[in-house]
């Protein structure tokens, strides 16, 4: 009867070995050493966000942070396009449905789920691995609340995406509002989107500064995508992912916040090996992909 | 004697009668179903900013909040251009013959006016429709104010735009400063407008952001702007309106604090009954424009 | 004995003559009327960052914020490239071997360090007065933190910049995580440099808006930086600096923070000469560059 | 036809005639030099807030606000006792009958009403002269929101504070828990009252800090209030009311962010002859009292 | 199988039955109509926070947080004292010998490791019902930091509280620090407190503002605590609960920013039927306890 | 030419000797093993602040905060008072004949002249050593200011406090407005002091939370005041100043930043050796005065 080691074995324990992967609604495969590939997976759905979906991220990304196996991971959808978005048959009811004996009561239990379905886009950037989205065909409604959770976006020449949530007679509530702005170079453009629910197509997409690279195909885009993030997996991790921290951190900050922060979050990762070991690297003209780094 | 009924008529009925609009230096007229032109009116003083401008400006943005039959706004300018920006004979000699017995106090009242402006601009904001700014030609000095403080921007070919303050010998003082760097992607070109003064053309307006279309003249913009403005007051006003409050609280607040606050919003706006004619339309593979929503 | 005279003199006094400037790493030269040109002077070393470097920056950049003869400051580098990043071989061994009897005190060690260097690009930003930065060849790790902390960035057509950082085994720690990407309006673009330290070229560095101009060869940048700080410095003083430290203020609040410390700012920055001088300017149609403005 | 005149008359003019006050809820006299007493003044009501007195409050602050004759103020109560809170069966029923064709919108119309109902004791922050309050009696729901919002409370040995709001049915929403906390140096007692709408008795005001002094009676109260108000009132204005406005300023803003303000603040104020004037009167051992003061 | 039943039933279903409670370290018990009380159950071991505490406290509070059957919650310890804080033999080895290749490694397990702790104690803020500690005997390290995170605090004369941490060799980080000094008027106290780990005693205590009440012994300090939470208890779930939220919100934003997210909520919970049948009770003078509210 | 060396030495270099402070204004004596005295030292002046003062107290501070052989600091006055307060002779000259062209260009030099002063009392917070102020007879005007700069204020019973600077025409601009308010648990009572320049005498500041204790005499404070600073210089330095850095860090900033600020600060500083040594001692019973620890 050791709870504390049960304890540390959920939540804290370093070195775990690799994550086992089982869900309904996403597949999780390895498709480069330390690259994770998770794929939206009810494709006869349109990969449609029903209950399951919103419940399995949590648990799927959550995993992937602990999992010390895996430095970078690559978001992409099956079948014909990337995602419907919410599944409204179903979700879309629950929400109607709300239980509560007045309108307080139901208030505050949508509350709740609100607060539920953003958590399940928000564990994409509490996981200080990169993540990449890499979107074929349509991103519909919440798909991009999902992909502006994600930290770098590709997608293929025949994408496109839009903010679909006014068209169902709400302002979209788990993240577009919030991080599209912070995301694209053109506010005029977000508003225009968020307003109107119009289809923005990959060019602009591109130009807008939504994806930083736009691909021929969904093979090629794949591929491009689980190059990079080999590429970002062979670094060091204590380097990659205090990256991740720390921009994201600065993001809601001030530049003199993010300064501090910075400097008392290397004040102990500055004491690690990988430094070292990529000093020696350099003296002797090596790539850092030569290096072999310590689990974290 | 009923103070009540004469505070709530001032402030916050619903359901209010579209408002009557006359002005001297403001026109406005119904261009589509509840959408408003708003024209800078006075084309032989190039529609110069003078004192009753910055008033009626007030006056006419703070109608339009209350008035349930407008959905959504188009800002332009008569004659031959957008905007010279501020009167400078009549504004500047205020500016420069300030009252007050000593510094501290002349310091005092021209705080008081400054916040004043500003405000002029940030009923703007405070205004839930969306407002999309149609320029042509010049838009100098407080017309750059003024199109920050809008959501959405579009302009002519041969419009240009001039941060025009530091030529007069000030820091600009009633928004461009706070809102033009959060618009266009490119702080090195905002800080060259900021710094030269230098006029910038249409063409890198549109590919910093500043704009997100470019019309061939002013007849095209307009008609372009009206079918947007068109477009987004057929949509549900709960869902447009809050996306326009929130997308602003979330420019002013990290991530998470906006996340926070949408759920609070959202926690009333879902229980509204646009969301389920739109759930019906969705069944029906209705469009959202062939739905009555009631006003707001 | 004069205690108070030798505190004004070294830190507040107005009207003080022209700065000496001599450093090891660093050239100081005028190259226009109330222009300074920093060069950054290691050229067998390629610039590279050093311990002299470090310190040399604050004490240089700090004279010409008290230096009233200069009015704006154009930054570039010697030699091949415009740095090469940090001194690895000097700094890299001062931080790998920092002393301390434990862990926490080495850290305790590290976070001064660290603070220190930040506070060498953070001279640039308060500085008031604005500082282009001039880019040809490579622009690798610390360099990408320096010209991120100045106003606006030109280059060469053969420059490139490069986010070295997780190479070495750590995270930017001195600027460019918190700064750029509030420069560039495309985060998954800031994202794939921060993570993946690979080059990106001039013609990437202009459309993502690093840099607001390209131009064909450093002679041609140089001649072209040098006649935007003249065109700079020809304006107020009070209207330019006021700028500069009005939009950083504005970076780090939010909007309403922002117009309310600009209010306050101007109160006392309206009441200038200036602004008279202009006015009349104006009048006159004459030129901003005509007007005598007084020392600041 | 000059609007502008008429615009400055109406919010900027220095040195206006002193206000003319005439109110259905509030009766405004002179009571010192400089010193105004607003009082609450519906004694058969028990100075209920009805929508009168909400309305009223902000024209009545505004105009002192405006008036520079008016150096600090004095509110208290007619009657038995303080206030009695919210006019439940009027206001009540304005909330409980709120217009809206559906949960979001009257939510929509209820928070307009909020926001209103709430700058009715805004007002008294936003006018820089400092506001005294003097309870007797009960100070009960509504009352507490309004002393909250003053600078300053007595009271009289029977009189007893009560945060009633959870007794009818809401959390309170015009100021109580978002200044109280920050008021009194007891946040477990704090707690206690909104939790539980228990009186809180003078003797346990004044040992929590929420009033500064206790009197035997009203007659000493207003006695002891109106010393302090004219005392107050012979001050630099410039003086008294900066300190007002900082020592918000700073209430909502770190230590750090408060300085900066501050200096920004008084680098005008400093340049007052209300300065040169104290010198003076230092010199020869005047007392401040003696010194006339320019109006702001 | 119906995944989305199961998930809702696990976070969001409102009337859940009463949640049942079994824990190594804490007892749960009914003490009054919806009223719970939560013991410290170690008394063996002084109470003192071994792992199975840690992880319990934060299973126990999300269950009382999803409970409508509960609103208020008393927590106390059993045995000689209330608690002994951190269990030192078993959590100090668990830091001591934290796993990790080098410090960096280890650094990013500890932190994972404290963020644990706090949020041992955040769930306490996180549980909107009113949560009263109740201490007698000591009160040591970490329990500071629990009762901290409570809302009300009461004590018995023989109690006393000891910030222990330096004595130990480390900086609290539980949230003593951030939560104590916003709790108690007097920061030269807190300081002396956290600075030399001296016990403070009930007096001081109290008259500091840390516990609002000192009860005899422990049986009248727990009646005390029962006729508290029990009169809580009796009231709207929605005002009181909407209160917890709004008087947490408050302490951690501006008042301008508090006041506008309290009208933000207040929008639909205005809309509740607890108005209502608190206005009939109100006109029919009947006690609130009288009335009978829906379940939250 | 050993230039890193040279810059090492300067700012921040491990296991200094102990500085050396020799001052005109201040006095500087060793009165504990790790605890300095510092002596307001111009007591024919009454201690006022002269040009010296200020330039002298950055100096002083930023050496003791360098100084690993000084661990805790009293500060107080020699002769009748604590201060006098500003040396308006010498200092108000200086800010009434500031130099300048216009209103501008004066307000840009007294804006300097003040940051710097500023500067002079926050020295104190970024010392990460505790600060004792031992006050007695008068603290006047920026002596308020600097005492609220320090972590504990102790006082004798004849001292008393004032907010001096309203009664020579300005609002306190060195941090009183913004420190205060802050330190003392009863809001009304600081706008008291500060309104109306009144005396509050020591049973007051002791009610009220400005001083934590009070002595019979000064030789009494004295002794008190240095066992306190020996009883936390005994104390782990890594524990302590953590403990300073994180309590002023938790003061500027929302309780959820202050635990993440927390442990990403633990995540370095719990890998000390002052824990190992601090387990033991308790493991032996010893008391922590008998654990040698490093130099931090």
């Amino acid at each position: 009867i050791q709870p504390w080691l049960t304890f540390r074995a959920v939540s804290s324990a370093p070195g775990q070995p690799p994550a086992s992967h089982s869900y309904e609604t996403l597949k999780v495969s390895q498709v480069r050493e330390k690259v994770l590939h998770v794929e939206l997976n009810r494709p006869d759905k349109r990969n449609a966000m029903n209950a399951a979906f919103w419940r399995e991220m949590v648990e799927c990304f959550n995993k992937i942070a602990q999992d010390s196996e895996c430095h970078a991971v690559v978001v992409s959808g099956t079948g014909k396009l990337f995602t419907a978005g919410i599944d409204f048959l179903e979700i879309g009811q629950v929400f109607l449905t709300v239980e509560g004996d007045d309108v307080a009561r139901k208030a505050w239990n949508l509350r709740k789920m609100i607060r539920e379905y953003q958590e399940s886009f928000s564990v994409l950037e509490k996981c200080p691995k990169p993540i990449i989205a890499a979107v074929h065909g349509g991103c519909i409604g919440g798909g991009v609340d999902l992909i502006s959770a994600c930290d770098i976006r590709y997608c293929t020449q025949d994408a496109w995406f839009q903010v679909k949530e006014v068209d169902i007679g709400l302002a979209a509530d788990v993240g577009t509002l919030q991080r599209l702005p912070r995301i694209i170079g053109n506010q005029s453009l977000v508003n225009e989107l968020a307003f109107t629910a119009r289809k923005m197509m990959a060019p602009e997409a591109e130009s807008s500064g939504l994806v930083s690279r736009v691909f021929q195909d969904k093979q090629a885009m794949l591929e491009g995508s689980f190059e990079l993030a080999a590429d970002i997996a062979s670094k060091s991790p204590v380097a990659v992912q205090g990256t991740k921290i720390n921009i994201l951190y600065s993001r809601d900050h001030s530049v003199s916040e993010g300064l501090q922060y910075m400097a008392t979050w290397n004040m102990s990762m500055l004491q690690t090996e990988d430094l070292v070991k990529s000093a020696q690297a350099v003296m002797e003209k090596k790539s850092p992909k030569d290096v072999v780094f310590s689990k974290l």
